[in-house]
């Protein structure tokens, strides 16, 4: 395991035993329950203004149906080529939408800038109803690039967005890594700055499965009940996911994990830049580390039983890379990353006789 | 809470225990995981026979998943006219179907029976594709008027649907109650009765939100993966789905969990009926109680903090109630129901007068 | 053929002569040509309000666009046990309003009428997001019974609806055959009754393919025109519809084919009360006549080359008909219909030896 | 109108007299009649094969409704950048094959080609059910650049789809002005290249409204009037678009309509060529002239009452075009495109004093 993804690791203890305690109890069903309130008031606090919370169990969920809630069947949704919700979601936004489009922009970039946006949205034909119009922006922060938008181009994101027209959804999958990166608050790179629709994960940051879907414009959130209940991600014990977000974000618990994970994927990046032959393909700001390392290499850890995934190779320009003879890999740490492991891999790194 | 239903208990020790366990340490992500295959395996040794089983976090999943399995967009699925995939998800079946339509059978019966279905299955107009021709018989087991039945009649059923070319799924969201009240082998109302895919609910009988759905015809399954993913349901830690089916499997708890819970059932319909103006609706079989209450009862015990629900009022032939003065109710008794409970139902019961 | 449908029709020569004019020439796509321009302005006269129009081919297509403007893919839509939109279109409205749910009514009554929709509107179970709410009511007129609603009656269903926060959608395959028959104006049975949507067929009663979806209520038609085009009934040369509905409308011709069809139907219902064993079933007040024949008559009439069709046997109740010796049968008239046609039937009747 | 589109042009002669003649009887309905059995026959013989074919009026519902009968909503449809069932159906496709994503393929060619869509094929990730796999290769035959495919490219283009388990869908909105400007039989650029579905358009090319969707490989026709009626795409009078079909097909009437427009073509292309400033941005092979012209000329043109229509700016490559001064614009021609409107145009170019 050690680095394939965040999405292997466990769940922090102290969410492990919110849960043991919630479900030693009876409780009201349909997160109509007491905890799943207070998950909502928390969130309140966190974000410092009104809101409408749902929790639901995965990140394909809680993006899809809340970009079902910002648009119409022929609408568009405009989204980084690398976006998750493009890439690794098979066709739950189209389903779930009822058939909206996913328009990926900005092909050769590590991340959306306004620019570029804006560009393409002045380019795109608008023969409607031929044509299909974009109604929402998706920004993943942190993005899958493992770079993190600063609060000042999520703004700048955002009204673009709002010029044309559009709904700004937030993919949030590595929101937390994000937010202790950046040193902000919260609502810094969420509400205050023109997101109407944050998904907010805490499955891959010390939760066992939980993830909310927060409307900082209340009106869209008309009928959502009606769009988890029809997908079927209206839990009957909806208090497991209360519990988990009450716990998770008690007392900053979230941002301590992320920044365990930060702080550790940092020291892997020196890690992995100190094999020999290797190179960090961009610095990194959140929880992902992104390396060109040589097959041989990647052989090598493979066989030590080093965890991490071989990555899209177009999220590289060709001339950075020797597909040959090199790969494109991600690391990624989580709250659960220990120092045993990077030592592991350092170990196994300098075993490859790369090693410097 | 007490009898308002099975989904407001908790998760059994046993259960919350195995969860812990798993998610103290990592693991591979997206049901690729130990315990996910372990509990598939443990599924066949139940019910003695192979199979491709799939894990969700919801009955509603469950349910409507495998009936997008099990049919074409443009086809029919009888079910009961009280079923809960009829009454009780939104339209969920229309969404994860792609479309299917559910035909309600046997208006005023408590539950279907072969005449009945075999009679609406030649009286239905077959000029396609105007018309919508059946594909699917859906049964609930138990059904949804806490009824059970027998293998004999789940085989009838079963031969019917596939003399007219029809798939049978089974809503086993309260199978284990089913298997207890009879005391069959799970494969005797299952597998061997001709059911092609069983929804096997373990979240009202001690789990914390875990429901497998069970393909005993195996090439039904493709493409099920796919279904999951574009719903939402391809959880990136679905071993906590693993972990708990594991230990609900284990040493026949999940039939002690439901043994218990009908035994309590069968102890309130007396406490029940020994109220006065109180009459049972139907003998409980499995653990649900429906009973008639007189008004002035109903409001006693709410009073008297009393969980129950007031029951679709269509459930009961007309005749056979005065719906001014009386109130069809459903109890529902769960493993976690205790004696204390039911003392206090008799005491809230008793003090209104009516008690004999 | 004969009386087998009316959409077993040609075309009047009105509108052949329009279309064989148009087409001789080009014209603007998409429905932005002149044609269709007159055609909407043309039906403001004739409903004698503001009202924005659409053009499409089938009655399929424009019921089913039209309910998916007026409600959620979450709600469900009122309508007769035999309504045409739940019996003979498969499963279009589940994918045209993405997954909302019929809900047959009035099972043993030949129409809809006030008390049973308030009825079933008041028993329904309401507990949000798990029973589906109605946010439609669907009125076929002439409904599928060949009866049609007054003016007053359509205005007690509207009201009924409104006052449960529905929208009222008109199934107006046989409008024209309504009108004459109560020798009303048009809108005293839509717009002015409270009808937010009527589904205007032209199909059956003199065009070759041309359905016009009218909304009374113009918000609603929001987005309607992205609806037609990824349905695929955005015709480019969608002229070819414009130009059906301005013959059609013209002079009232439309009435007049109307009226020729409503009083062949008549004749036909006395021929057919002529033949010895036969009784029609209701009075007929359209272009449908629904009779109850013997089966010996039924084989004649087919031999002699008449055509019928053999109807729902739910439609008329058990005690009416004898189904071993009889059949509940239906014929249509239409604009085409001769007396030639009529004359053979009463001779094909006669033939039998039943015949009176 | 003269080259807006071919969509603006009116019906053949012979067509409308086939129509006029078919809707002066009566006729069974929804495509049971005898002229769509013909039709259906005349097909075969000019595919000479075997085959399965049915008629609807769009080619927007023929080509989404053929690609849905061909893949699984989890699915992907690899198609050229251009196509126009990506650019110009709304989301046409994603709602009439529940969801299936298009892929768009060679963004900066005028049309497919082997190797990069074997390229491209090989590059995409693989990891199911996370990541979208093809499962349909669209072809457009006369492709969006008025390029015309041979029989050994589209055979080639098979070849990569086959060995990658793919099937294949041609869009043929202007195949007749394909087979006429490659000389070829019919066959040679579908059935017996490899093509699994073929969308004939009749519409662009001398009907009123009238596609056909051939299925060469018939066991993929399973359920298709199902996918026709609740699409709302099965005609009542549905031998409206088999007569259409048995004039246009007889006798080569289709291939002489479609002959009369690519000369056209190539004489407009030759006027075009002559304005000053003016360049044919590649060599017409179909019945579509792209052009790059000044801006200038495209105002005295459009004054002059010249129809064409500016062309989506990323069908050209950048440095091919001055945007700020100059236009991409596309003109068509059809059956109906007069020696007068040529000269129209030769007149209104030469006007601008650009003319040499």
């Amino acid at each position: 395991m050690s680095f394939g993804s965040d999405n292997q690791s466990g769940a922090s203890p102290a969410v492990l035993q919110a849960l043991l305690h919630e479900f030693s109890q009876k409780g009201a069903s349909y997160g109509t329950d007491e905890a799943t309130k207070q998950a909502e008031d928390k969130l309140r606090e966190v974000f410092d203004c009104d809101l409408v919370a749902y929790f639901v169990t995965s990140g394909t969920a809680a993006n899809c149906l809340a970009l079902s809630a910002l648009g119409d069947p022929w609408g568009a949704i405009l989204c980084h080529h690398q976006a998750h919700v493009l890439r690794d979601e098979s066709t739950a936004p189209e389903l779930l939408t009822g058939g909206m489009r996913l328009m990926p922009v900005a092909p050769f970039a590590t991340r959306l800038d306004v620019d570029t946006v804006a560009a393409h949205l002045r380019a795109m034909p608008d023969d409607r109803p031929h044509n299909i119009r974009p109604q929402i922006l998706s920004i993943a922060q942190s993005s899958e690039n493992g770079q993190v938008y600063t609060p000042a181009e999520v703004h700048a994101l955002c009204g673009v967005a709002q010029d044309a027209g559009l709904r700004v959804h937030m993919d949030g999958a590595r929101f937390a890594n994000a937010v202790v990166h950046l040193g902000c608050h919260p609502a810094d790179i969420s509400a205050r700055a023109g997101v109407d629709v944050l998904c907010l994960g805490a499955t891959k940051n010390g939760a066992m499965a939980a993830e909310a879907v927060i409307f900082f414009d209340k009106t869209l959130a008309r009928g959502f009940p009606d769009r988890m209940k029809r997908s079927g991600h209206l839990l009957s014990k909806g208090r497991f996911l209360g519990a988990q977000f009450n716990a998770w974000l008690h007392d900053d618990h979230w941002l301590d994990l992320a920044r365990h994970a930060n702080a550790r994927a940092q020291v892997l990046a020196m890690t992995l830049a100190a094999i020999n032959g290797a190179r960090i393909a961009m610095p990194p700001q959140a929880n992902e580390v992104f390396a060109v390392l040589p097959r041989a290499v990647c052989a090598q850890l493979a066989a030590a039983g080093i965890g991490f995934a071989e990555w899209y190779a177009d999220a590289i320009l060709p001339d950075k890379i020797d597909l040959e003879h090199e790969a494109l890999v991600r690391f990624v740490t989580s709250f659960a990353s220990s120092e045993s492991e990077i030592s592991a891999l350092a170990k196994a790194g300098g075993d490859t006789g790369y090693f410097s």
